[in-house]
């Protein structure tokens, strides 16, 4: 058995070498593909695409070097390749056929009765094959993806041998894996920079990456002496060739102005050699992450750093991705930051939104959707936002392991209003700056909620909020202008409150919860007994109780104010997911598989 | 501008006229029609209808005595005519139009994209005007209802005028109504009826119907002496010629043995003239609702009547639905009783099924869809059920006002089997006994779980159960074979955790719920401050308390064993709501309107 496939799949190789060989040699133009990225680790697969907002649709072009059998495309939910949609390029052993497939949760694939992958070349050039196919953002097939501007989870798979028919394909005998990327990413035009504008490198020299799975790499450097105030109005990514699927995210922090100094250092962030004082540089200033490209500034805005009371050290954090382990890989990746003396007319701010870091909010165990929701209140905006208000552009969202959704809404009069940002498919192992496709004006007596969808089906005690990496954030750092004083507006819920559930836990279980004076709220939450009526308490509790805000200048220091015991803001109406708009049925795509004839095409 | 109106309006009535006058006066075969149902009060439009199962699609034909300018027909969540899915006949004045339509919330009507309403043929007759067309169950439209086995609101409206285009109708203007009808009924076989089957006719003689909208009368008749145990085999409705819009529903209930004689009497049931003792005439023989046809029990039970143990009484109740106030109407309606002496293998029974009627089952007020659940346990089915089980063949849903969907559902080893009734679009106003399409075999241990949807939008104060109209109930009265001693099989709350509920709910809130011993439950749950966290709670202690169980012989007679502080039954798997299934997309169906032309029929 074992040897009449190995016949039959030298057989298929033969025929392979013998048709694509017949095929090099020709041109293809210059790529019009802004996108790029590696989708495995060896880099075998390359993924280019680029968006166009007015057919909604993306064109991806897929490199595949040194093809075998046929490849797997597609994306899924959270990643995993049961229940992906997919596009799949296979060989029965004499002909070569693309196909828009599924997978049902066993990994078996299905062809899709309605095919929106629509081939348009395939090309094989020295490198590997090229597979040119485009699809509509929204498809109205329920067993598609409904591609959005959030996370996207990026699928493949490898097929070693020819399949008598696609049905005949599993997944759980392939190589696969997955990568994280925002695909559509906004249509914006790019701000002109000012002609004296300068370029820095925030770049750690020749590191040797380690033969781990992941490692955070810190560097610390400093701006010259006596650098004035300047303003970044551009940062992009420096990958060193090669290691282009090594670099996961980076992020350049700025330390914080109270030190004098901060000891120079380049190593694994977690290194016990790590100075303490590195702790303290965690004001962001770039940040970075696969598949972005160049970030721009608003053309009436930019990012201060330099001058008084502004620090001179920086802090690189590189974050590798090494599932393959690879020794000796040698990096110098980093952040080219491009600034210029002429001060734009706008500082730019960022500002935390979200919850406060807290133990009082708590996810109980074994749940696979627990939302938890902070509010930046009309009173704290009232108080710190000029009349004029100020306009958030861009949006990073955080959460530690166990976040699955984030998204801060904008809320007028008890009304919501827009979105601030959405990802339906967050995940916490890719954390990245992105542009809002259109400016948000926040103006005093706005509401901002953010809420936090959390899944800790893995865990058997609650996971309280912290600053642990095995406890919770829900945080959505803004970007906006006119910067201004308010750089926190969160909340958390009353202790007092809190305080009565947990006496009402103790009233309705045998079990006693701790609800004397000394015992700590975690050692609280550890001890409630995990049920229905516990779990979904807390939860109305959450939607119920008053809370107390942090509507600070900076972490410490407070807006004048009574901050504690607010009452939650009051919504009456709530906007609602947007669906797609499915045209009327029309049969214009073929119903079956496609046969692929390759074109030819040079490097 | 009046004027001009009314002048357009009389050229189209006489080309209305004129074109009707031509196409009068052919032949149409016998109705093929098995389902039949006046509208509209007046009898204006009279529906007709058959299934296709195989087809999965319902042939509608929709008869209009004295046509003006064109009528709407359509179906909708619960009879608004807002988002409504519509078929619009219309004229501009020279043309007629049929097209598949719906309404949007302001009652706009606008085209379908996506046409599936299809007509057949537009025949004129003496009586009126004749449409036939077709829809299938489901269409994938999202505009469309999509047609199940469970109560669906039918909507009508009248248009007296033409209107130059299908947007420039509102249905603000026009007469409109509902009709609620179940129009998926099972196709099942008609069992054979034994030889020897008589009938009994129970109908009150020569009614006058009072000039008001809702009537409900009583007659109390009874069985010859001496009148041995029977089967009932079939019923059927008799209803007066002309008072087919008028009879809503009609049910034969017997009395308690318990009382030697019950008085005679014919008057409304609401009639302080009305005996006591009619009270305790509850036990359903028969059921009747419009549109429904004859009841057959299956070929191996019948329902048992007379014999001694068996009152002799019987108590008719008809639902007069007047809403035009006519005066003056006779009517002689009733219940056709199909008998036999050679008593069938089986007696069926009626078990009801869901909650006790206790106001410690309560609901919130201003809860656009609050959810209360009845269980009938494991231990019970165990202890009642004989071991090859009871086969359930029909259901009849029950709740008072405020009841908006019922569901009864069938767990076996902790998970979901299958559905024994379920009614998305339950109206109290619209109770009748159905046949299931299959039988649905409860083995012991199985556990049946019941669950009612309510609205108390309307409502400022909480609902709680009982028998009052303005109390609540969730019952599913299921009739099966064969009989058991099993009567009631129905849950409500421990009244302990109930205590326990309110106590909390004083710990949060300032004003105090009276938790003292003396305090009625209703009071308590009328001095209930309601908020989202007194909401919420109540919902986690239903989904969470232990239960009390009523497991009884009869209402007062309990099985043996212990049945309070009863754990709630543990569901691990759902079932989920079946999801239409919707075939790629295809443009078989015309993109516009139909223009109408008029064949000549007959009457």
């Amino acid at each position: 058995m074992r040897e009449a496939a190995s016949i039959y799949c030298t057989v298929v190789a033969c025929y392979l070498v013998i048709l694509l060989a017949v095929l090099q040699g020709l041109a293809t133009p210059e790529s019009p593909f802004p996108y790029h990225i590696p989708l495995d680790p060896k880099g075998t697969l390359e993924l280019s695409w680029n968006v166009s907002y007015a057919q909604e649709d993306i064109h991806f072009q897929l490199r595949v070097h040194g093809l075998r059998a046929g490849v797997l495309f597609g994306m899924s939910d959270r990643g995993e390749l049961e229940n992906a949609d997919l596009v799949v390029l296979w060989t029965d052993g004499d002909t070569a056929y693309f196909a828009d497939a599924w997978s049902d949760q066993k990994g078996q694939i299905h062809l899709d009765p309605q095919q929106d992958y629509q081939l348009l070349q395939a090309q094989r050039t020295p490198e590997g094959l090229t597979l040119l196919f485009k699809r509509p953002f929204g498809t109205c097939d329920p067993k598609d993806y409904l591609i959005e501007d959030d996370t996207v989870h990026l699928v493949y798979g490898i097929l070693e041998e020819p399949f008598r028919s696609l049905e005949a394909i599993n997944i759980s005998g392939l190589q696969t894996g997955l990568q994280r990327v925002q695909l559509l990413k906004p249509d914006l035009p790019i701000p002109a920079v000012p002609s004296d504008t300068r370029t820095m490198e925030i770049r750690a020299p020749d590191v040797q990456v380690p033969g781990q799975e992941t490692t955070y790499w810190c560097y610390v450097t400093e701006l010259p002496a006596g650098f004035s105030k300047h303003h970044i109005v551009m940062y992009e990514p420096i990958v060193t060739e090669g290691n282009e699927a090594l670099v996961h995210h980076m992020e350049v922090f700025q330390c914080a102005a109270a030190f004098e100094s901060i000891p120079h250092f380049s190593g694994p962030c977690d290194s016990k050699m790590k100075p303490d004082r590195l702790n303290f540089c965690r004001h962001v200033l770039a940040a970075w992450a696969l598949g972005a490209k160049a970030f721009y500034y608003p053309e009436e805005a930019g990012l201060a750093f330099g001058g008084p009371g502004s620090s001179r050290y920086l802090r690189l954090e590189v974050h590798y991705h090494n599932p393959l382990k690879l020794e000796g890989r040698r990096d110098s990746s980093g952040i080219r930051l491009h600034y210029t003396a002429s001060l734009r007319r706008f500082d730019a701010g960022i500002m935390e939104l979200g919850l406060v870091y807290t133990p009082v909010m708590a996810i109980p165990p074994r749940e696979s959707a627990f939302v938890l929701t902070g509010y930046c209140t009309d009173k704290c905006t009232q108080l710190a936002l000029p009349p004029s208000g100020v306009h958030i552009f861009a949006s990073q969202l955080h959460t530690h392991l166990t976040g699955r959704k984030v998204v801060t809404v904008l809320a007028r009069d008890g009304r919501e209003r827009e979105v601030v940002n959405r990802d339906n498919h967050y995940s916490p192992h890719f954390q990245e700056i992105r542009m809002l496709r259109k400016l948000v004006s926040v103006h005093p007596g706005d509401v901002l909620i953010t809420s936090c969808t959390y899944n800790t089906e893995d865990r058997k005690l609650a996971t309280v909020g912290g600053f642990g990496i095995l406890e919770e954030m829900c945080v959505n750092y803004v970007h906006y202008y006119p910067q201004t004083q308010l750089e926190l507006c969160k909340s958390a819920v009353d202790d007092g409150f809190l305080q009565k559930y947990f006496h009402l836990v103790n009233r309705f279980n045998s079990e006693d919860v701790c609800t004397c004076p000394q015992a700590s709220v975690p050692q609280q939450f550890a001890s409630v007994p995990w049920n229905s009526f516990t779990r979904d308490t807390l939860k109305a509790l959450y939607g119920f109780a008053p809370i107390s805000m942090h509507c600070n200048k900076s972490s410490a220091v407070r807006f004048q104010g009574e901050w504690n015991l607010q009452p939650l803001p009051e919504i009456t109406a709530t906007l609602e997911e947007p669906a797609p708009q499915c045209p009327p049925r029309q049969s214009q795509s073929p119903a079956g598989p496609a046969v692929v004839s390759f074109g030819r095409g040079r490097s």
